[in-house]
This record gives structure tokens, C-alpha cells and sequence, in this order.
């Protein structure tokens, strides 16, 4: 099923707001972006999946200082699935307050709600290595 | 009153191309996203507003070697407000020729014109801080 | 002739999933964004063209492990053209395992193929210096 321009446009703001929030210290206001029963996966950073969008600003707050000071969200790719799910792809990149970054990948899955589009799955990766790792041989 | 598909496209390429012409040198083009009068807020910088694109253009020229290398522009979303007015905040990633990167916010109200979408007033915040400087007890 | 909302978007997102394909080290997906007889113009790095999609993909293997850890892209502009070409300028950030960024533009053109749209020739140019190098006097 092909998704409506102005979904596709909704759904790109959707994952740009959650940067906006996020560098706002804006918590308050995640459940503009994430369902309240979102999954946030990190197993790629060897920690277990946050449940819940409580367990998500909790952790944001227990990072504190840690936090980038800014997350730029590029690269969105929006797909609706014959399963009917929708999945977006994006690329975050995170400025430390050094100047330095950090680059991840974005698999989120997205439901239509009734105040909108949510965000109720992600599943975060960094990029560690070029190519993803991946030589010619591979 | 909801932007029609069309235009919240236009208004999104509209900062983009911001980028293009700042960091090609075209600032003659400058017309081309911000109205004449347009007033740029640097208040967060410790400056005075820049009032008109004139001194937008000047202010660029002035600041020369030390612009950022590359300008781009994430995180858009355009609101059509209650009151008619249209605002965009995006995110700004400036390069330096070091490698190392600013963040800052845009919050900008964009205008339609004869000649297209333009940007009539635009305040630029420094993201200082991890979660805008808040802490759980803020 | 204006170009269709829902051309406009695919081809933000094909210029998008360049970035996703690369960094995944998906090199034999690369058909999805480059059309096979591509050209790829890096005249500005000093070497030839590289023409054709699998001259592409070879480039990127050789380059191994000096290539970035992330490709981010961003200011995305469509321009249809009085020649009937479509025409695309977007900025690159390509993110170091040093947490250092380097930025680079891309003029692209892109054709509608049986497949989608594809990129046809694009030309890559570093940013080297601010302002594009201009001076007040130019």
C-alpha cells in the first residue's frame, strides 16, 4: 500500500522533531514522537532495550552531560511494508560538545495514532567502521 | 490553515539552498531566502540584530575566513501557526576547515512572495549545552 | 516543466539511501541509485572520472578503510530544468572514526528509469574554504 505524500512529510518531521526535543531538554514533550509503549533498542551499544517512553526520557536525563549537545537527523527513507508496517531509516549524527561526532543508524518503525504519527519501535547502531565493516570478499 | 504539500517542499529547499549559496560565496543571491528586511536575530552571539539583507550580506563578508567551511541544514519542520504567520526550525551544522563542528538552531518565520517562499525573520541560537542545559529537577 | 511532489520526494530519498547503502557496505545494491553507465565526476579530487556503476563500487572497495564511517546527507534542492534534465544539489558530511567531519557538494542529475529514478552523472567538489573561497572584492 503506497503511503500519502503528506504521511511520508509527517513522517519525516516526525523523526526531525525528536532532535529539536531532545537538544531542547524538552522531555516533557516526547510523547509528540515516541508511543508510549515504544521499544528503544540498544543492544548494539550492549545494553538492554528501553521499554516504554518513561524508561526513554529517564535514561536521557540519566546521561545528562554525556548527551551530544546536538542531534541532526539526515537520510530519511520512509518504506510502508506489504505487512503494513511502516519503517524509516535515518542517520543521526550526534556533536559532542568538543566539536567532535558520532554517527548512528535509525531503524525506527512508525504507527499512525490518533494525534499522529509515533514512533513504537527504534533500533540504534553505531558506525564504527567504513563500509560497515564490509570488504570486497565479504 | 494547513501549507499545502507544495509549499511546506518549497519552504524546506528554501533553507536548504541557504547552505548552497552562503558556502559557494554567492551571497548576491542571498535574495533568493531572505526577504529585503528581513531581521536576523544573533542575540544569543552577544550582537545586535541584523537588520536587512544588506547587513546579512555585510555580516558574512566581515566575518570571512572565520564562516564555516560548509553549512548544512537538518531537523526542518514547518508549522503554519493559528495566527498565519508560518515558522520553520531546522538544525545548522557548520563545518570548520579543522574538521570539528557547531550546532545551532534556526527558528525561522518564512513569508510567501511574488517570487516564492522567503525568510523575514530568523533567530540563530548556539547549542551550548547536552538537553539545552536541563536536568530532571529543571 | 514542474516536477510532480511525489518525484520530488523520491528523489530526495534516492540521494538519501546513497548514504544507507554505502555505510551498510551494500555495495551490490548500488543499481537502486546509479544508473549502470553512470559518471562519476571527481575531477576535483584530482583523478578521472569514474565511469559506470561498477567502476563506482570498485573505487569504494579500494578505498577500503579510508573511507568514512558515515555518509550524511543534507540541503537537498530539486531544479527541473527548461532542458527537461532534473538537476540536484545536496551536501555530504562524511563522518571519520575520529569523530572529525569533512563536507563535500554534489551536483547530480538524475533520469526516471523503468526502475525509478536513478542518478545519471554526479560531480563531487570538497569544501575547502569558507565562503566558497570568495572575498568581498570578487
Amino acid at each position: 500500500m503506497a503511503l500519502a505524500l503528506e504521511d511520508r512529510l509527517a513522517i519525516t518531521e516526525l523523526v526531525s522533531l525528536h532532535g529539536h526535543l531532545v537538544d531542547d531538554g524538552s522531555l516533557g514533550r516526547l510523547a509528540e514522537v515516541f508511543t508510549s509503549d515504544v521499544v528503544y533498542d540498544l543492544t548494539d551499544f550492549g545494553q538492554e532495550p528501553l521499554n516504554g517512553l518513561l524508561a526513554v526520557r529517564e535514561a536521557a536525563w540519566a546521561l545528562g552531560a554525556a548527551n551530544p549537545v546536538a542531534h541532526h537527523v539526515t537520510n530519511v527513507v520512509v518504506t510502508a511494508s506489504p505487512d503494513g508496517l511502516v519503517r524509516v531509516r535515518s542517520k543521526g549524527l550526534g556533536i559532542r560538545a568538543d566539536g567532535t561526532c558520532g554517527s548512528v543508524s535509525y531503524e525506527d518503525t512508525v504507527v499512525r495514532t490518533a494525534e499522529g504519527w509515533r514512533i513504537s519501535h527504534r533500533k540504534v547502531s553505531v558506525r564504527r567502521a567504513p563500509l560497515g565493516g564490509m570488504t570486497r570478499s565479504d
